[in-house]
């Protein structure tokens, strides 16, 4: 079972990372890009057949290692 | 407009991140999981207001900027 993970900075926390390819965008010559964020997709590949077992366990990954709840958030698909 | 990229590795590249998340995975306790693989997912917020138009410009964007395209592979999804 596939599940794949998206961890973003809250929407109050800067993020320079977003900021700079906004301006790099901007250089290359793309107009119209009002806002960027970046955040990290994570894509596992588990044993667990169950899905709503699966979406448990990667939910505790989530909270004790893939993202920092204090800044980040994340957000579950699994498939 | 706004549109949600991903960029992963492509298969046959190694993934020392993932690897490494694998890995803390295992140690913290976490079994069955198979494999991992992270890549960065990239929100643009955009003015266009054309699906198919915002969808070709980022799609430049990602080739000429957001992506190595000789290791890395992009999807764009539009909303």
């Amino acid at each position: 079972m596939k599940a794949r993970v998206h961890v973003m900075l809250k929407s109050g926390v800067l993020d320079p990372q977003g900021e700079a390819i906004r301006h790099a965008l901007g250089s290359l010559g793309f107009g119209g890009v009002d806002g960027v964020r970046q955040g990290k997709v994570i894509e596992l590949d588990l044993a667990e057949t169950d899905a709503d077992a699966a979406r448990a366990r990667v939910g505790e990954m989530c909270e004790k290692l893939l993202a920092n709840t204090v800044i980040e958030s994340y957000s579950v698909e699994i498939a």
